[in-house]
């Protein structure tokens, strides 16, 4: 893969109280170790990567403009805006960056509203309920993906 | 009841408009007065009480963050994020501190969108239609709440 | 307010059974000890309050009709008839008193079939989940209501 | 028409991409194009027009509040907002200023959730699929209307 | 037709407060004058009728079940009851003796819950909306509708 | 009741057909009879009455905007275009004559389809099931109601 | 199995009608007659049952609230009931009573609305379709769920 | 634009009761007043334009069959067909000439029956609760959007 | 088969202009090479048929009414009335005639509201997606259905 | 009852496992012990049993299908088949067998997709929750059912 | 035609039972004779075609695999699993054959079940109600695509 | 880890046609070479992997019940079966042993059908649309959860 793929990985809302938060569906880790996690991964690869966390739906919207022809791929866990934000999605769309959506709890086993996500349908993949372990799933399938398209 | 009670009183958007926005659903009470009423009831009570509106939903969720641990009891109107906002619901599955839904106008009575509510399922109690007399009431709640706790 | 203010407080099937019945949903007080309160609070307001608990549609209608131009502002629990009985909010209507409904237990935390009301759309307010405290803001909010009418 | 008639277009999320995003839904001029066409359009009738651009549901709502009793008309594409903000919509009522909804592609033609909108029922009219033409004809029929009104 | 046809004439909850309640959708007329037309009318057709109203369901039953082989023809306004009542269709259909369900008002301008009928599917016909006129109609079709069979 | 008072009785699709078509659900008595019936007492009550019978959707609108301000009340058996004719409502609601809506057959206990209708909601009442006589109910009902508009 | 068990069989509305009733539910069984059955069982069992019939659901809620530490296991036919009464299941619910659900017909033949039940999701078992068998079935089901308890 | 340019212009039922039939929705305004507006228009920009109403499904779809190769462009308000003429739809994919969908009340504000379109998905684009000025809106886009393809 | 056997093949609205409308759902295929067709295997068989098409719900509906005894079985292509009109549904049922529904594309391949049909329930059966050859089918199985009959 | 009757005992799916598998739902009782004692109840009442078990649709239907004219009553736990398996419900409607439904846990306690079942409108009748005491029941519904109709 | 086209004829569970099972869905017709009167028409058009039918999904989804490049045509009738297998459909689509899909019955007369197929939006055409002259229409109509692609 | 640990890769139907089969959604690479890359993973973690396809529910059962308390954890791809088999997710329960659902596509941009699982609730993990590296995110997943447990 070529040394210059840059991945870009967005948290949404709520996740940056990860470990204090609803320990039964989330899990013990902080973001930052989850991050950490994901950045060993990047330098072993040879990709840049940048970690970017927002409870607000605007900057993380405005993170994804600025990503525009500068990043190759996205691995976003969307949080609660994975079921309500139409904006962000478009914000994907409107970027055309390809990404796979992330959740770490299995939100199959969770209330009914959760079963709908206004990414999956334009995302490469979904993957969730495999912890942080979904982090590093992601990052490895973009950097595979990545390669294939070099 | 304790001496060293904390009690949020938080209101969403377009509430800064309380007394302007249509009188047929919300009265032209003041949302300064409303608080005002509150802030009476807390000094009575030996409370400490703060008080926050916002029209973003990434300040209510910040501000319910920073209130993790420090506060015992939120008393919260979110106003149109009842009926949308996932993210704030999961503010307050995370830190875990006991609330109070307060509506001003009965919902009930108006478009059939505002009849479900992202947080009633996960309140202590749900009042509306009461006007300002909620505030009071969950307030009075909220008081009797933490004192059985205590 | 007016010295001539009735209040009418009626409570549905099964209230008579408050105390011994499912503790996780309604607590361990009894129906008279919820009664003696509010009778408490009218004592204190000067206002006649009636107390009436009925386990039959047919009685709680007859005493609703009975109060047609007798009686300013009826408190009512109507437990599981909120569900099912349009004939009751039909009384209320043919009386065309205001209403405040009450629900001990929080219903949105309960099965499916308990979160739709035939009379929250025609009460002045509904308050729920803030067990016997509930008739009490009620009972307040009554008095205020009838003091800005009067 | 008087002289003194004030117009705020406001444009939502993502719609700072024009020309970028998904030119097969939106073609390929870009906001500022857009936004001249009708300031000149403004000039000629002798409107002052302001245009504004968010990515931020609040900074939308603050701006709609800002313009209470100093705006006479609003048009608006919402953008993904109309299909999930009622906070905006409840900004739209709270100042009581009439507008239009505009589309840039026909909502129709695409996703299921895209064709309902939480503002068409409280606007005056609404136009979707014109392109940049839809933005002229709504200020066309906000000439006339206020005119009417005068 | 045969001097000896008997008819039962049921109305159900609330009625009994027809002028008092509600006159938008039930006119002025009490059902004593209604009745009274009734009786009329089954004098001048030699015909046995019986009035019956009650607010309670089981009492409607019990007379229903009371005109088993007794009663040749029911004309009901099952009010409130419409829309919820299994057990009296049940009696119906237990004693199988052809009714008309009447309605004062039109039920169709009303609340969509009132839309629904446990009756109607089971009735020979249905009449709503023409007021007292609709009890003299059900009336004289249950003649003509004895008179065929006699 | 005024001697020129005018009334229109309208006749929907196949109902050319009766006696022939289906007696199961309409009966054996012809059209022409059924007519005859109600001039018979349009005679008797000095009421001009015109019938018409068409199985096209636009002579019926025709025929209706040709009503307009000549006559006082339609009578009207819509047939099948009960359950898919917006456009014969909108003749209705465009001339602003009172109606009453009539079925010869109880269409409740036929097709799901055939339970909901486009002129209920906005008729002065509904008969079904009654058969011929309900023609005549309906008359009766028209009589008495431009009597007390008299 | 301890000699002082003490079972309720309880029928609802219109079950005193059997063998009167549509024969094609319900078979030609007096309901007297199943109760026979029934005792006879019960007189070889040495269980003390009592059997109760009522129209009236206030009357078959007070039976049960009179039930409460006092009965052992409930077998009900809830009838009509079955599909209406939220009031009946807390009363169940209330005294915390087990109970076995009894239909004589298989009510998953018959209309749709019949296919739903308040009583199922709380019962310890349902039985359908068996006729007078089917109470058999229960009570011997209730002796032995007893006995293992003891 | 070439000077061959023809738009056909079409009106559905009822639409020549304008200024008559409910001025709420449709202003008072003739169907005659806003033909003679486009013309006005279709002169001005050298354009072949034809008005056509009809109350008939049949008029209006040999009329579109006739447009065949010989119109470039339809604005039509299909009024009531546009909810239930799956036909006049057909009729358009058959020609394929590109149209735009206009109504002149906000159908978003009334029956819920009148939010579905046939038309919508098969639209260049949708304009609504303009009123006459809805007309010329896409007239004018219709004149820009053959202007392109010329 | 008997010598006078009579069919009629009925072609609903927008099918005269196959061949030049949508090729891709109908084919290249005139309607009067169809009717020619099916014309060949009548006479073949021995067979009276008439063939006729209209674009009119009333043209069809008094074709099928002027058919009645005297045509012995319908093919019937509804085109897009198969999905709105009752009124011709009511028809076939009014002269007792069996049909069979034939449809020249997939329907099941097309928009959603083309999968439910007013006529299916009460054809004789069902052909769709077979193109021209489809008619012939239908043909066929009339043959034989007839001469089974005889 | 004839000497010669033939029950057959079927159980579907994952019934190899009882005992071992969630005992919360199916008790701890295995299936050899289920089938010992209906083998027991079959012999005392001079009937010929068959007991088979498979994990196999195919297989149940293939066994049903040789049942045909052999076997007078089945009895049938269809396990997970209930609910999605229209080919064994066919197999059941094509040897034209009473059969009862059986189901050892009660369904309605269980997940929504359980509610639901393909057999129960075809089944003499349905039991549910009655653990291995449902067998018994239904053998012994059965064995009075067959004596009923020799 | 080429002389080397190759059809296979599958049918699903439970007709095997022909004839025999339920013949007022299916006629009297045996499985048998259905294949050979197919097989004479192929052998008039010189057609290799392989019959095949099982009451398992496995053993179709592996006739439909040996298929693969080997088959021509498919006609299919999935019987019971057309509502339920999308393992059958997902095989069809692997081998990418093209299919019609037959049924016996008229599916849209029977239960609402039966109105859904997960095979028909992926066949290119569907016939149903035609009973056995069904499989000769598909085979010719197999028989003309084959030509045309050749 | 324990050097012990034993896992199950099951695919579901038609996966044996992996590479042939529609492309666009699954790829080219085979089942065998899939298998192949998780074996390796297996050898170099120390971990007994066995893996197994079927086109058979029946087979897929069966195998998981042969894996009760050998099988440590299950990875398991159940293609079609996924969206109706409850069967294999009760064999799933059965045996209690934790797992993970792979599918190769992304299933949520194909088919409504295809967006509900019965497997995705009572799975550890869900991963979808990672195509061949879903399986190896799977295995790497499963080798986590059983070191934690060890």
């Amino acid at each position: 893969m070529s040394q210059s793929s840059r991945i870009l990985l967005l948290n949404g809302p709520n996740l940056n109280m990860l470990g204090a938060r609803e320990p039964k569906h989330y899990g013990t880790l902080s973001l930052a170790a989850i991050e950490a996690n994901v950045q060993a991964l990047a330098a072993k690869n040879n990709i840049e990567l940048e970690c970017f966390q927002a409870n607000s739906e605007e900057k993380l919207i405005d993170k994804i403009h600025q990503s525009f022809k500068k990043v190759d791929f996205i691995l976003i866990n969307p949080a609660a805006f994975t079921h309500t934000s139409v904006a962000l999605r478009d914000a994907l769309l409107a970027v055309a960056i390809p990404f796979v959506e992330i959740h770490l709890s299995n939100i199959h086993k969770r209330e009914p509203f959760r079963h709908h996500s206004y990414f999956s349908d334009v995302a490469e993949g979904v993957i969730c309920g495999l912890g942080a372990k979904g982090y590093e799933c992601a990052f490895e399938f973009a950097v595979e993906f990545l390669a294939k398209k070099a």
